[in-house]
């Protein structure tokens, strides 16, 4: 069994395969951009307004991550609650009743308050007088690095085998990397954006493109203040903010679905993701802009991920977006039992990779 | 003579006193944030709103750079003219009218010339559609660390010592360096930003203070493109845009009169200066943002320089804010010539340092 | 009472200071290259070859760690045990019986036991094949930064303020911040590095000097290897390493006593770090050199900190040299009862300010 | 005429096509790591040890460069001269005489000198005492970035147009960009180290790998020397010096083959350059270490550039491993004219893609 990617898709799938069982081999090129290392993780399925198909995959998905971080032993993941925030109170009402309509399925979304503006402030003291919130007790924070590192190192426990370096198929559906062939009666591509020009050769055309994501790290000079406890903040856009231990604040993200593999921090990326950030919350002004990362996301045309088989032997575990670090883990389950010849357990139908 | 520093200041101090014969050491202690380092240099005091005191050393200065970039046969001046930009036509006019006014006595200032948006597009292709200009032939850019080094070769060339390290006054007047004491009958004081402690343990209080500016460096990924002839962009702030060879662009800069010697990008300072860029020339957006430096200007209480004698045998030459690159070789001149015992040639009572 | 300098000595006298009861304002002038920053921290005072004076200290310091760090309630450190490596029989015996002489009044250290080269690379698989080593199950690692933050915080929940930006002593003794005067019954001067200048308007010359150090960060692309638990390393030299979670190893340092503030990553310090880093452990040749650090030490002429008072109402906690981690915390405890009138109950007297 | 990337090969090949009359469009994909971006640049292939096949058409480059950045007049590239150093009087004799006998058909070598180490250390202050040199006074440097940008312009003006974004082959040779197919009646692939992905849609299976260079930046403190008169050094070994103005000295660079394209800077590769750069020059020492490029240059099994025609309508103009800043222009002169069916006027048939 060959997992083609070492992503959060790639290194969960590896991981459930090693665990049940399978001989598993994960091949991973190393590229820069990869959407899990920029990353930023906000686990909060059911603040989103995914509607549909992709709701039920990501609420269960929100349930899975409290399972599978106790079973990994690992400290990446953390429940830290989570705050929306407007100016706007009818927006917040909407978003307090999508919460409510959701928890009956959804324990793990914990107490949910309404904060006024002064008590916002309280959580997360950088935040703009004016707004409002409502706030979850079960949305968490993830380290996407440091998942990544432990789903692998678990996979390694269990038996599974690393080969680094670019690998690619051949016209056949034989796989090549930069030491010969490799043998697999079976492989999972987990390439995230980079899955279409893997799959090229074999004639199949996955429509998954990169969308750029610029996410900032910001550091907090006042060094007396707590900042492992502030709460995720979801502003209505994109722009989420995220704040680890040791004063450290991450600023997301920009979405950029026409950049192609474009690596470079723009002038205006950079001005979108400052501009947000300090709009939401103008205590971070005096922060340092540490760093500023690149990530590629792997987008699809409409939106929802791409799980399942595509031939006999042959899975794919991709088509995130914005999404993957939530809900890849749990995709990863439910692959690697299609890889296997099981039934997965969970309508995988909206996401079938035929469905184009 | 001893002179401690070596930006621009020191580095022209030096190297006149060294034309002059005087046998010259010159001290630095290589710290980070030299405005000199961070600067972008734009030479056009004629568009400056600088009145009264300033302007006529200004434009001595502006006069004097072609003759002294000459000199040292250097290519770290060029002149390659400068639009005032703005979308108020009376902002224009009144620009227009400084320029004509100051042109008899300016004749540096080259032709000037009202553009229409289109026009200014043309010479600057990234500008907002909107913009005119008023175009001044006579507008130079220079790169303040290639002309340092060349006001530095040129004073070893000429017999000056170099001493590396940090240097101070004791109480009695002497200078001790890491390596021990330095005799010098006469010292020159042009330690910028960093002046005002340096003077202290003689109990002077010379009213310096850091003004922290922050400076972004772009680099345009159209390479078809000959950034090299692009003129300066003044619009009426402290945001200007500066062009080299090669796609790099140079936004500059916060002027923080509050910072301190805060050495952070911040990130209200990056926000600030891409939305100013951005702005203005729109067809930024897609630069990379590749660096962004922090330098600390030397500010004074009324904007004024500092230049002078303190007492026999102890002159200065600092306090230019954000015009050093501009004034601050002519000022060398000056300065030099009273530590000398000699008549400067020029009025340079307004900078006094006993004036405050 | 006013702490100058919030490093791991100006935190942690700080947080002392608060917990007794006293008024605490902690003044920091956010200065790049604090020791404390830049500082990998391994906690091993057990192996050094500190003798006479500091040892007991040093091991009074290693004790204190857990006890403390367990108050703090925070996760800056960890035992992970440390292993000293070498290709000599005669140094590990050497090593052995020192550890084992230490061992009757600091049960803190552990096991102790011998490694022949292949336990040694089991535990730490970057490490070169001839290496033994003598590992001591006590050695701990500590974040700097994150303990910096979590003994500022819990001094500011015990009512301590801050001040950010620099201050200054007049001779008088009066203190100055950007605001105006500071007023203070009693002053500890924990400036690090930067105390000796800080300390001459009153005429003091603390001979306190910067000991440059660079530093390394590496990231280890195999990602299915678990960092977190790998032990520190500690080379006869002053080379150690130190790995954290998600295949972060740290590299460590160049001790340049003749640096000044000479903030750059040098050519022959980055090859010294490197140099002595594949030398150990060859294993790391295919690492990510992800960053270089700059970080100032406060030296002293004879290596001993300087602890106490100065004069009435003026104590000092500086001078630690590349121990600060290790015992300025625990130096902190001492000078704040000296601050406060009271007996410290550990004889400071080698560390005497005054001994010079 | 699509011109499928834009580094010196495909720009020296778009312009020459466009100054001959035909209707050029460049395809670029912005990728990191490129060779021209990376590579620093020195022109002087009668130093090599280059035999039989690749001489010749090297010192046809070699001619050519004067010639066609005349014509760009560009500043991209000067005469400086160049030095191969030595410690073995044999090998700088061997060296002597390699010239002395190329220079009868390369009048451009200038005059050759023997230096003695104390002449060899006046040209380049921080040689190592030991080093004695061959100097020639025709060796060029060249800066690849700006080069490019000059050869891209060049082709503007006369009326090359540019994509931006990733193109690829259909399998039925069409090509399409993000913005829809693109018409071509004819295509030269330039696309250095990738050209083999992109050429693998065709059944096309160009032997084109990355090797991996890694090439430091130093920026030299003695602010009181002309760095942009130190001729360019040649150790006989990869690893160059070369100044330019304003103390900047390039290291360059390691040789990976098997590299892949990963895009780090690693531990061993950071090692390799500081060590060698310091025993050739250790009068670096003390310069700051700013930046560390990757790039890939795309190496062949033979060593040799692939030049020519792949089938009628696709050309090929690749391979050029670290000899690409100083062949490509002129391999871009004799690649276009094949694709515009004419004579190139040179025997390109020991590049000829079908060798293999």
């Amino acid at each position: 069994m060959l997992v083609i990617g070492s992503g959060i898709g790639g290194a969960a799938t590896a991981w459930h395969l090693a665990a049940r069982g399978a001989e598993v081999v994960v091949a991973d090129a190393a590229r820069p951009g990869t959407a899990t290392e920029a990353g930023a993780g906000i686990v909060s399925p059911w603040t989103s307004r995914w509607e549909d198909a992709l709701y039920p995959l990501a609420a269960a998905a929100g349930r899975y991550y409290r399972e599978f971080t106790a079973e990994l032993a690992d400290s990446s993941f953390e429940v830290v609650g989570g705050m929306i925030v407007s100016a706007d109170d009818a927006e917040l009402a909407e978003a307090q009743e999508r919460l409510a309509s959701r928890a009956a399925d959804a324990p793990e979304i914990g107490e949910v308050r309404r904060l006024d503006p002064a008590q916002a402030r309280e959580l997360f003291p950088a935040l703009a007088p004016g707004l409002g919130a409502v706030h979850l007790a079960g949305a968490g924070r993830v380290d996407g690095h440091l998942l990544r590192r432990a789903l692998l190192s678990a996979a390694e426990r269990r038996g599974a085998k690393f080969v680094e370096g670019e690998v690619a198929f051949r016209a056949d559906g034989t796989v090549v990397s930069p030491d010969g062939p490799l043998e697999a009666d079976s492989v999972v591509v987990a390439a995230g954006a980079w899955s279409r020009e893997l799959l090229a050769p074999l004639g199949i055309d996955l429509p998954v493109t990169p969308h750029r994501g610029q996410i900032s790290h910001f550091d907090l000079p006042d060094t007396d203040t707590d900042t492992a406890a502030w709460p995720v903040v979801l502003p209505r856009t994109s722009h989420y903010l995220l704040a680890f231990g040791g004063g450290r604040v991450v600023a997301g993200a920009t979405r950029e679905a026409e950049s192609g593999f474009d690596y470079r921090v723009t002038v205006a990326g950079q001005r979108e993701v400052l501009e947000n950030a300090l709009t939401v919350a103008p205590g971070l002004a005096d922060a340092t802009l540490t760093e500023t990362r690149v990530g590629f996301r792997p987008g699809t045309p409409d939106g929802l991920p791409i799980l399942g088989l595509l031939r006999p032997g042959l899975a794919v575990s991709t088509g995130f977006g914005a999404g993957g670090l939530t809900n890849a883990p749990f995709a990863g389950k439910l692959v690697a039992a299609m890889a296997l010849g099981e039934d997965p357990g969970f309508d995988l139908s909206p996401f079938a990779p035929d469905r184009f």
